[in-house]
C-alpha cells in the first residue's frame, strides 16, 4: 500500500519503520510542517519522499495523521476534502471525541477510521522513532460503524503490522477512561515536577537527593507541551473531573497526614498497593503471544 | 569488621551482600523480628548467622538499622545501652529529626551516626536485596559533629564500601529537602493508584488503556505502608507543606484547563520540562566514576 504519513515525529516515524518492516508499506510518503523535521525523516530513512500536502495524497492508498491533536480536528477534513475514492485516513490522536466531531458531516466520513494506538515515551521528534513501539500494546477504535468495510480492513492491516491489539470503543467512553489512566498521570507528573523546580530552588539538591524513585515519577513531565497542552484541551471535562477526584484523594490524605492518623495512612497505601497486580500485567503485556485480531464492533 | 545488620529487608540485605564482596564484613550476624525473613535471609546467604537482638550484639564492631522509622526510633537507644565502647551503631532510615532527637541525650550518642543511604526500589524483603543498589548514590550523614572521630571512620569504611557518596547536612535541613524530592513523589504515586483504582472500578479497563507511562508514574505506589507509613508521620510538618504545594499548583492547573487558557497550560508544562535536565543527571548517576569521599563537615 502507498502509504502518506502526515506528521514524522515519535509516532509517524514509529509507524512508517514498522509498516515498512512489515512489507505492508510500498510506499511511504511523508509531509511535516516542520521543514527541519521532515529533512530529518527523509535522512533517517523513515519515509522515501517528502513534499507538501496536497501533493503527496495523490494516489496513495493510506494517509496516518500522527500530529498534535489541535492540528488534527482542522488538517483532517481538508485531508478528506483532497482524497480519491479509494484513499482511507486514520489518525492516531489520543482525543476521539472532538476529532470524530470535526468531520461526522464530512462527506467522505466513512473513509475514515478514528483511532488511538496507546504507545508512546516522553521523547519527541523523528530521531525519537523506533521499530516495536506499538507491539503487543492496545489500539482502540472508536465510531466503528461509521467507517467502511473497505476503510476498516485497511486500517486494521496497518495495525496487526504493528502488532497491536485493537479493541472498539465510543468515543466518549474512550476519553473518559484515557482521562483517568493516562491523561491524569501526565498532569500529575507535570505537577510534581513543576512544584518541585518551584520550591528546591537549588537545582543541585534535587540532583543530589533525588533516587530512581523520584526519576520514575516524574518522567512524563519532560513530554512534549505542544502534543500534551492541546490533547488536555480537547479532553478538559473528563480531564477535569479526574484532577478533581486526585486532588480530593490528595487533601483527604493530607487531612491523616495532620492527624497522625496511622492506621487511615495505612489502609490507603495498602489500598494503593493493588495497583502492583495491573502494573505486572502491563509490564509483561509486550511480551505476550499476540491474539488474533477481530472485529467485534 | 564484625558486622550485625538490624533489619533484613532491601535495604539491610543490599547492605550485607555489598560488605560482604568488599571484604569489608568478615562475619555477617542478621536480626529480623520477622523470623521468615530472617530464616530467608540466611537461606540466600545474606547473612551468616541469625539470632536475638542481645546475642547478635556481643563482640560487633559495626550495627547496621535497616527497619522502619518508628521502630527505629524505639530500638535505637536499647541497641545503645546494650553495645560495647568499642562498638558503632549506624542507621539507614528515611528521617533524620526523630531519630537524632530520641538519642540526643544518651551516653552513647558519639558512637552513633545518623545516615540516609538514598537508594531503594519498590519491592521489599530479603529477597528483594541486590548487589549494586547503593552504587554511586548520594549518603547523608546528620549531626556528624555529634559523632565519635572513631564512629565516623568506620561508617565511612562502610558507605565507601558501598560506593556511595557521602554528604553532610543539618537533621532539620535533610528533612525539609527530601519531603519534596523523595517523600512528596511517593505521596503522588501512592495516591494517583488509589485515584484511579478508586473511579475504574472494572480492573480490566486499567490494564488495557495503561501505556508504559502510567506504570512509570504510579511505580512508587507498590511500596511497602509498613516502611512508608512511618516516615510520612515522622516528617510530618515537611511533607504536609510540600503536599500543600502540589495541591495548590494541581489546582492552579485545573483553573488555566477549565478557562482552556492555552498559554497558561503550554507554560507551566514547558516550565516542567525543566526537569529534564537534573533527570538527566540522576540516570548516569550511578555511572559516573566515584568521587574519593572525604569529611567536609
Amino acid at each position: 500500500m502507498r502509504t502518506t504519513i502526515i506528521g514524522l515525529g515519535l509516532i509517524g516515524g514509529s509507524i512508517a519503520i514498522d509498516l515498512r518492516k512489515a512489507g505492508v508499506a510500498s510506499m511511504l510518503c511523508g509531509v511535516d510542517a516542520n521543514q527541519a523535521n521532515a529533512n530529518e525523516a527523509l535522512r533517517l530513512n523513515l519515509v522515501d519522499r517528502i513534499g507538501h500536502l496536497e501533493g503527496m495524497l495523490v494516489d496513495t492508498d493510506v494517509v496516518i495523521l500522527a500530529i498534535p491533536v489541535n492540528v488534527l480536528t482542522r488538517l483532517l477534513p481538508r485531508v478528506l476534502d483532497l482524497i480519491s475514492d479509494k484513499t482511507i485516513v486514520i489518525d492516531a490522536g489520543s482525543t476521539k471525541g472532538s476529532i470524530c466531531k470535526a468531520v461526522q458531516s464530512h462527506s467522505r466520513r466513512n473513509q475514515f477510521v478514528a483511532a488511538h494506538p496507546i504507545a508512546g515515551t516522553e521523547n519527541s521528534g523523528p530521531s525519537a522513532a523506533f521499530s516495536g513501539l506499538f507491539e503487543g500494546k492496545t489500539n482502540i477504535i472508536c465510531e466503528g460503524n461509521k467507517s467502511s468495510e473497505q476503510a476498516m480492513n485497511k486500517a486494521m492491516q496497518v495495525f496487526d503490522a504493528l502488532g497491536m491489539n485493537t479493541i472498539f470503543m465510543e468515543a466518549d467512553e474512550h476519553d473518559k477512561h484515557v482521562a483517568y489512566v493516562s491523561h491524569l498521570s501526565h498532569v500529575s507528573a507535570f505537577l510534581l515536577g513543576h512544584t518541585v523546580l518551584d520550591i528546591e530552588k537549588d537545582e543541585k539538591n534535587i540532583a543530589m537527593l533525588a533516587g530512581s524513585g523520584f526519576a520514575s515519577t516524574v518522567r512524563l513531565a519532560k513530554s512534549s507541551p505542544d502534543m500534551w497542552a492541546p490533547i488536555f484541551e480537547q479532553n478538559m471535562e473528563y480531564l477535569s473531573q479526574a484532577l478533581q477526584e486526585y486532588i480530593i484523594h490528595l487533601q483527604r490524605f493530607q487531612y491523616h497526614l495532620l492527624k497522625r492518623d496511622s492506621v487511615q495512612l495505612h489502609k490507603t497505601m495498602t489500598e494503593a498497593n493493588n495497583i502492583r497486580r495491573i502494573l505486572e500485567g502491563i509490564e509483561t503485556k509486550s511480551t505476550t503471544v499476540k491474539p488474533k485480531n477481530t472485529i467485534t464492533a
